[in-house]
């Protein structure tokens, strides 16, 4: 790995990279339905996410915020799942499941340590709303939040890490884009930003274990936010 | 004045309202330029500010951010207050004056208390690095940096009060415009807003008192954000 000047500005992945989707919307799916296979119905509705945002980027649909494309995976999910007895409301509620999720547990304090000699950002395809009830929720302390939504277009379109890079009037190469996904990073190099790994081998639970490997592409490679932080010299 | 329901998103007026633009720009200019009528020089460049905007607003100008906007109206004040020698670098450190103004001496502990019974956002028409670098800075907790730039409008553009709500979807009647403006909180209203005046008598410097009374189409008016918390049973 090369070793390049510090960054000034932490961007950051948040599902799965910042906050645990899985376990969080199998404990609500659990508590709504006992006798649901509440981690396969969490594995179901996230296998719908990249596709519904294909079709934004595709122009099959105009803009549309991922709360509300959530909520067209989610109506296939329930079907899928046998869950068709809930009504408008509880529907609605699971639906902003995604803006309760709760942090991994290295999380807040990580980004503690990082906000102190850096920027930090959210920059995730989630709308600006869900990455603020989110943060506000799990204590989540980000000196802005930025998101697909400022830009109009979801990662990896390009136009959100250079994107991210102009709000603050950097080059790409002093902006981090931090994530727990090698596409996500894999992109964000394109466009010049240097990038951190993050292992979160129980992102799809602990049945299904993630390849979390290094790639030497990465700038950095950090088993969680604390080392990262020690990485950084915070 | 009308006692509606606690608002459940407040969002703030920045420039005038959060911080103290007029004494932090002339300090800045006196400690650049001893000899220069720093006080004066704070009020030409705001002076500038509506009608830089009102050449986006009216199509004349593309979408420009309020750096690019500050920076056409301190190159004519350099001019006009005989500041001609300085070199670029010294031009652009000056411009981004702008992010480095000081909050009201109420403002942080203000906002803190604001901050545990809603969610607190800019609503500003200073671009999102500006209002992210003052807020580090400054030590301001924003739940979220809302800014012009992410509604591509300026206020009093409509879409700018709306937007916010939608972000969050809230009724308008949710949200409380805070502002040290009766034209920005008549703008807000007009959308449905709630709107809490802010009296910041020394905004022009403390030579030149302004006009802090009450107008009674608000939903409140507070001395300062300690008082606003008070009101709000914060």
């Amino acid at each position: 790995m090369n070793t390049p000047s510090t960054p000034q500005l932490l961007v950051f992945d948040v599902f799965g990279t910042v906050v645990d989707w899985h376990g969080s919307i199998a404990r609500e799916v659990r508590a709504l339905r006992p006798k649901v296979d509440a981690e396969a119905f969490a594995l179901a509705w996230r296998a719908g996410y990249q596709p519904a945002m294909q079709r934004v980027r595709s122009g099959e649909l105009g803009w549309t915020l991922i709360d509300d494309l959530h909520r067209l995976i989610l109506d296939q999910v329930l079907q899928q799942f046998g869950l068709t007895d809930l009504s408008e409301e509880q529907t609605r509620h699971l639906n902003k499941v995604w803006h309760r999720l709760d942090p991994w547990p290295d999380v807040v304090a990580g980004l503690a340590r990082l906000k102190k000699r850096h920027t930090i950002c959210t920059l995730s395809n989630g709308n600006i709303g869900l990455l603020t009830n989110m943060a506000k929720r799990a204590g989540l302390p980000w000196d802005c939040i930025l998101s697909a939504e400022v830009f109009h277009a979801y990662k990896p379109d390009p136009m959100v890490y250079l994107g991210a890079a102009k709000v603050f009037e950097l080059p790409p190469a002093a902006v981090m884009m931090v994530a727990a996904h090698q596409d996500d990073l894999a992109a964000a190099r394109t466009c010049g930003l240097q990038t951190a790994y993050i292992e979160r081998p129980a992102e799809f639970g602990i049945k299904q274990r993630k390849d979390v490997s290094p790639d030497p592409a990465n700038t950095r490679h950090a088993r969680d936010f604390l080392d990262l932080a020690a990485q950084l010299g915070c």
